[in-house]
């Protein structure tokens, strides 16, 4: 096997054009293994194959650089620059993150995950290249789906200024994880359908120079149009064509699907595992579908990533014109919504938690200073999320709920959370987030009467005394665990509160716990700096109520294992209830 | 004198040519007369009289609806809808703020004072329109400038998605606040000189029809052309060709000074108040020009406000490539700064605390997880800083300061951050943002000798007992004050603290502080919810010691009068000590 001699970029190098052909084969069988057994990007690093061994063909890493966008099209790089072993055997498939990472490899530059990062990272490099006097190439590789991001236009526009060497591969396969959206892909489409010959171009609209690949996936052509850009002296952008999910049928057929997989069955393709199970995504895909139907201007609004509240295919059909996906472009998404509010419309954005983040701006300026009543849906804001350390869900409350006029809502069922869409969309006072819980949807059946329009009004679900317990959001269960533990070890039953409200607080009930109360304890499913649980122990800070906020730790974790992290953080029951009775 | 009858659009509408061209002429000695009196922005409402009588001529507002990028070029727009007399009458001057506001008037759709905005904004508003099943235009107003932003660039990505009528006018007068920086400046260049006939056009490529107007300052030539785009039934792009600062010649030679003014003399264009003295930007420009000398790999980074940090035009030619001016891209300035650290050189990005918040996920995800050694200066982040609602500087420490890795550093004096730039420069394991201070700059010649690489350790700068006063950052001197108050009051000294760094709590000096005193109080120049006080609650929570923070509340602020917001957030160094004394 060729791929078993690869130790090193200078050991592609050493390969004939037919070995090379041979590589990719060997190559793109490991992913299919190891993809098959492990799960992970599929689509984007099939399509990435022969490009990626023509980079390493071609360039000298690490002192040419080569900057993946997302950088979840980064296996077959991590394939070819030793770190083979991670996609061949097994027992070392952990070894690797799935994105790039420069604790794993001088090969690596930066960790990435977010899109659209890519350019004006490598403009850095570049320009400290420059600065320090000294030379070689600097590679950005991006995707057309990464295109549509704020900072990657943004960077493609600023690229020109640098005047040294930048070679930007915009590697196009006419996919974002779903369709693209946005008028350049039909500049992308014309220059495809031109072999790159069509005068306008958006790149050149940038001021850069441009190469067309026709055949992105034939590493020859590959190879010679990287030797053309090689050592350039100012940027140029070189736009290949290649197919995402290249070389197994069912990735081929739908894209989309095979974006990302889980473990399957590499004959049929069939996930090994299935999730039938109402979640918070069907369940707002469903409650939104419904609410289309009796409101024409109820609009469901996606930034690239439509699976995240349930929009499959079929359901964005459904919706139609209800449905706007504005590619990867949270900022733009965000506007809108505020824009869409302002003209009278019902937005409704779904979001990741970890994709918010790139809205802070937005949020303050185009939403919440105008007071839109638009609607945001926190997606896996959650400790129980994602757990690479650029999808983590945990900080978004330091982030959106000290924004002033916003109401952040934490819901800790099922019906909670469709009572506050519900609310959210017919009322035209507050622009509203809605942070779901992590973990198993718990529902309870209950019918919700709460009226969320007398803001920050948190609820005694249980009246004891001598303890309160405030759980947010998921960690209300957690709440009332540990209140169990706490009563069984001191005898009296402690009070719990389901605030509801992350982004203010209820001072009458505060104020009335004081009279039956010693301690009053905060759990809150992301970090602590800045979060909720500080806003409470600023209201008791000059009173005799002791305060013992529980939350995560700021810091970034990666790949952790969740029991192991809650436990490094106090947030058993178990934990929770020694650490009050210490305090008592 | 015509200006004094239009009271709304409609009689604009009355006007023949001759009238329209006289409207324009006293419209600019309108202006000329206010902003000398009272300062404001010049270049861009001078730019575009014509263009706004056009707009008010052509369409029919406020069922058309136009949006305006900043809206720093309203004021001609304001005094065609109803405001004139804001314009007009000294006494009048304070009824308008400079920005467009729907509180104002209902031909204002949108509070906006950061660029890049208005595209996805008014793309909302058409969207919400075609929900509704409305008719009537929605036109957003943008300037050259505001269009290396990603927010617009995603904008003008995805108007072509939406179908519907929108108007993109983009007002090109070749100038940002300074000179454009970016490739695509190239291309609106070409679009000039070719009379908007070059095959390449960013626009087009971008999936959006496209006219061009070469004078756009020639009302008749306006009209015509807006009124070729009413009704359009697809979004179209009109690109003007303005003369920023047009009609007052100091304004037209010195297009970067006069883009924001203070109250001048009309005659000669002097400002009537100078500012020699020495301030942050000064020291900070002085500083690093002297370092640069020395180190080859020091660069300046500016996202379009390079006097931000001093750095005039003759202050950036000194600079040479040493100097970096993206443009108004402050992702992809965060994004290079990490980039150039990363690669080994010495990034300063100066910016507005009001900005930076464009950039919280670059800040987390390019900066900090990759713990590039960038340092990022905050100016104006402080109630002493603006007071337009829109670019307030007292919400970026719940923004920052939470994020893990970045050390966030609150110098009180010029040496103190002097010292923590320097130290920034030359330490290679922290991304590190410095948060100056507001009013005017202290300076006590001291010499600091403090190792900041020992995170977190706070400085006690006067030993006493009882009380304990952190006063962070410009509230540091508010709390030497209270101090000596507090000690008036109640006979003992209290302890007062340097807390230095906004992001972490030095655990040994608070938990020393527990023994002699009972009460600690925290100040900070910001907003509370998520700030510094709050983890100095969360520190003593499970303590007796009782805690008050001090700082302002979770709000937006608009044109506010600095002592007399004080006064309502109980910031006076009375108040403070009568708190104090209330509680003990």
């Amino acid at each position: 096997m060729i791929l078993e001699t690869i130790n090193q970029p200078a050991d592609v190098k050493k390969l004939n054009e037919e070995q090379l052909v041979l590589l990719a084969q060997e190559m793109r069988r490991a992913l299919l293994t190891r993809l098959a057994k492990h799960g992970g990007h599929f689509g984007p690093n099939f399509g990435m194959v022969e490009a990626t061994i023509a980079l390493h063909y071609v360039f000298d890493s690490p002192k040419d650089k080569i900057v993946f966008d997302v950088s979840h099209q980064s296996y077959p790089h991590k394939m070819l620059t030793g770190r083979k072993d991670a996609y061949l055997y097994e027992e070392h498939y952990d070894d690797v993150s799935g994105y790039s990472n420069p604790h794993e490899s001088e090969h690596d530059h930066f960790i990435v995950g977010h899109t659209s990062t890519s350019v004006s990272l490598a403009c850095g490099l570049a320009k400290a290249r420059d600065l320090r006097g000294e030379s070689g190439n600097v590679i950005a590789v991006i995707g057309d789906g990464s295109l549509s991001g704020g900072e990657a236009l943004e960077g493609l526009d600023f690229a020109s200024e640098l005047k040294g060497n930048l070679i930007v591969v915009v590697n196009d396969n006419d996919m974002s994880i779903a369709e693209n959206h946005g008028g350049l892909y039909g500049n992308l489409k014309l220059l495809r359908e031109t072999n790159g010959k069509a005068e306008c171009n958006l790149f050149k609209a940038m001021g850069l120079e441009y190469r067309y690949v026709g055949d992105g996936n034939d590493v020859s052509t590959l190879i010679a149009a990287f030797q053309q850009v090689k050592d350039c002296t100012s940027p140029v952008v070189v736009h290949i064509n290649t197919q995402k999910g290249k070389g197994y049928a069912p990735a081929e057929e739908n894209k989309e699907n095979w974006h990302y997989c889980g473990p399957f069955d590499v004959n049929t393709g069939s996930p090994l595992d299935s999730f039938d199970e109402e979640d918070y995504s069907s369940v707002t895909a469903q409650y939104l579908l419904k609410k289309m139907k009796k409101d024409p201007t109820v609009v469901a609004i996606t930034s690239g990533t439509p699976a995240v509240f349930g929009f499959t295919e079929e359901k964005r059909k459904e919706a139609g014109g209800q449905f706007v996906d504005v590619g990867i472009a949270e900022e733009t998404a965000v506007a809108l919504a505020s824009g869409i509010a302002a003209g009278g419309g019902k937005p409704v954005y779904g979001v990741y938690s970890t994709f918010i983040q790139r809205t802070f701006d937005q949020l303050s300026q185009d939403l919440c200073i105008n007071n839109s009543p638009a609607t945001i849906v926190t997606f896996a804001g959650s400790v129980y999320g994602m757990n690479d350390v650029t999808h983590l869900g945990i900080y978004d409350i330091p982030m959106m709920a000290n924004i002033p006029n916003l109401v952040y809502l934490a819901p800790t069922t099922k019906e909670e959370y469709l009572a506050m869409l519900e609310w959210s969309l017919e009322q035209t006072e507050h622009p509203v987030a809605i942070r779901l819980p992590g973990g198993v949807m718990a529902s309870d059946g209950k019918a919700v009467t709460k009226d969320f329009s007398e803001l920050d009004r948190y609820e005694i679900t249980q009246k004891g005394s001598k303890v309160a317990v405030i759980g947010l959001g998921t960690f209300y269960a957690l709440g009332q665990k540990a209140a169990e533990k706490i009563a069984q070890k001191i005898g009296t039953i402690p009070t719990v509160v389901n605030p509801y409200y992350i982004t203010g607080v209820d001072k009458p009930l505060l104020e009335e716990l004081k009279r039956e109360h010693e301690v009053v304890i905060t759990l809150e499913d992301g970090i602590l700096d800045g979060g909720f649980g500080e806003k409470i122990a600023r209201f008791y800070g000059d009173s005799d109520i002791k305060v013992l906020n529980f939350g995560l730790k700021k810091e970034f974790l990666d790949r952790f294992d969740v029991q192991e992290i809650l436990k490094q953080n106090h947030l058993t029951a178990e934990q929770i209830a020694e650490d009050v009775v210490q305090l008592l």
